[in-house]
């Protein structure tokens, strides 16, 4: 069943202002986009480029002052395996490939270092996907899921005390718990439907079993359904709007539904 | 005249550990590797993998219990010019290639969505390379060089209080502050002699005029006499040795002299 | 010339919570309480305790469900001579009276501990009155009065490198710096005129001279015509409502004027 | 059975310096100092000040250049009862003497404004003395004992991920656990035998029914055994030597036994 994609967006610009745009559905093995379409109000300058780890576009625009519109639609067709998580193998981190290695590190949002002992004493004895599963339950069994607690500078370390957060921060947790188990993770920025409030969503990847596997740590998504737009080391990496100055949002809107 | 390197590491294991090791000097156009070798003690597993932006090899080593010597000499011919940091040209955002994009990102240790402010007070009406130049030169009039303060997890937002450190911070403040100024900046860990007291050493790159530019805030090194290891977003992506379990230092040595 | 001050607050509980209220003006010989009268909704329990420090008073209440109203009224004559602070002596730490003492330690939101290099760098050679008087003109002049960048649980290290907030991360870091350099500060929780936009204010008080002096960072407020709530080591004691339960604004008005 | 504390403290300085001392058992009802004596090698200046809350005795030195002696011996006979905490009630914030009111709000290394989420959902359905003896336990479970992970500047929010740390550090998070469960909570200073390696010790103490009580939640130490020395938010207020300038350790001994 394919995904109907729907996003608007309007912000505000009081002086002419770089900007990264990221909001599409990527393309790749695991989903196929069917259709899709972007029209953004007249900007200054426009350059496509590659997101992070070639996943995924990024676009920079050079705005005006006034209003910047975009307005994206896009059915994907998802087919993206649902992995048993517990059942995936730990893979000895001197056997990862070489393009996985920074999904070891600590990064900004994912400070993984200070995570050690943490995810020793709680996980202690599990490893690779078995572990991944434990780390997904303790954070459903000790976060809610509540707007407003966190912000654009709140890190997993934060988190992981106000056990309060949204889709980012759960994300973020997850990341930093695998990476300090010695199992690459990164975030994903995605679409999914039953978002709720319905918003771009995040979730976490973890290499196990020689792939990349999602996991959202807030159960509301699961990965037969949601549709990558970008990944990175963190929020930091697959933002869906970096504006280079300051930007006023007029309005957003992002409507996913099952075709 | 060309840099003479020798480092000897030797390290302990209580147990069979998976390690990651750059020392070596990277090969590359702004430096010419005339003569090298490395030694290392019998291990259970060897590979070279890429470093991060492709820039120099990182080893994933699996030692046994005991100690782990690593020995390493080059002799390196540096034909990097000096540019004059003050007078080379901003890119805007929108005009940068898409390799150095991740680059205007805050990392783990470069928590730059911090210094945006901050940056704008102290370097107001300053751009490009003069701007880069004023941070090098108030980091140098602000900052004493003091072993001790800072440990493993010292951010910059940490040491732009402390106002002490050692080359990892003071490299990890100019990227910050280059970053917040939407100039991309990354970290380099390097070989340069005049280190006192001689050590491994860290400079920040800043990419100015469509090249990157090596800045060293300490005001140790020239970068025609840098030979660099490795880079990243900052230390976390190019320490000469990440051990995935406990490792005990024996003994650590780095000589760097002019040729 | 007196001043005319009115509060209103009203917040509503879903559930019984407990409280404590501190918003009277303080007695005291600086200033003279010419009438004042004070007006709660009904609440389950009422009783007044010192507050910090035995100045002023804090009211702990006990409110059942709904709306909690509380509305305030006072005429307070100040008679505090306004200081010269540049020129008030500094007292070496171990002439201090005792009941200072505390106010040279680091509390939650003024972690002065980590001030001391940045105050020792910036400040160097001044002592004193003049150390304050210079640490006031630099916040003056590098802080942007901007509501909405700060929150509860922003303490001085955050503000120092944002360098953006209000009157109460002004006083925190304004306290920081003057404890590092071992001069006794404290939080005061104030009413003043020419607050904008209207609402409770706060200054930083210094041990200089065997005598506390007012001194306002963002330049709002004159001594002697500022009306002293309660005094604390930071916000955190001198709040002028902690609710020990979840409570919701839902009407908060400020008036200061000159009688 | 009374317990014998010798401790020898001797520190360098190269300037002179003022330093607050703290290392005497206090006099008090439930601790009955039965002989002592302290002796200081030469100083500028001394002079006796009262503790944090008045409990205990601080000691305001000022040192000339050189080595500082300070020898102190004491027998102390601790008559403390040992309360089942478990089955201590719990006191009502609106019921509170004014005293302790102050022991409700966060501080430097207590930040429990950031503990609310954590502890209802960890300690969810628990109050008083039962909250708190589940906590100790929680902490005993979850927590290493290992000096060197910690500073001077570790603060409970830092612990809490990092599970490791020394008596200061446990006594911290308890103490931070405890106000987020609106429980007057305060940090002492003391001696205990049987504390590994002989040191200074900290414990945490709990307001409940109406009085204080001791608990350590590294089970080093019980409250029958243990010798107040001082008491304050945390470890800000109740340091055994804080020095207004540079000071050199050159040797510290501490030793309790059973008499």
């Amino acid at each position: 069943m394919p995904l109907i994609i729907e996003t608007w967006l309007a912000y505000d610009y009081t002086e002419p202002t770089d900007l990264l745009l990221q909001i599409e559905a990527a393309l790749g093995p695991d989903q196929r986009v069917i259709e899709h379409g972007i029209g953004i109000s007249p900007v200054e300058h426009f350059a496509r480029m590659p997101g992070h780890d070639e996943i995924g576009e990024r676009i920079w625009l050079r705005v005006g002052t006034g209003e910047l519109r975009v307005d994206y639609h896009a059915v994907v067709e998802v087919n993206r395996p649902v992995a048993d998580i517990a059942a995936l193998p730990f893979t000895e981190p001197h056997l990862l490939p070489g393009e996985v290695i920074d999904y070891l590190m600590p990064s900004r949002f994912c400070p993984s270092d200070l995570f050690g002992t943490f995810v020793q004493t709680e996980f202690a004895g599990l490893g690779g996907g078995a572990c991944v599963a434990a780390m997904r339950d303790w954070i459903a069994a000790n976060f809610s899921y509540v707007p407003g607690v966190s912000n654009a500078s709140t890190s997993a370390a934060d988190s992981i005390l106000l056990r309060q957060g949204v889709c980012r921060d759960y994300a973020h947790v997850l990341v930093s718990m695998a990476r300090a188990a010695s199992i690459p993770a990164r975030y994903a920025s995605v679409y999914a439907p039953d978002v709720d409030p319905p918003d771009f969503h995040a979730v976490a990847e973890v290499w196990l079993g020689d792939a990349w596997h999602m996991v959202d740590a807030t159960g509301m998504a699961r990965p037969d359904e949601i549709a990558r737009i970008g990944v990175g080391r963190d929020a930091a990496d697959s933002s869906f709007l970096s504006s280079f100055g300051i930007a006023q949002l007029v309005n957003q809107h992002v409507s996913v539904t099952r075709g």
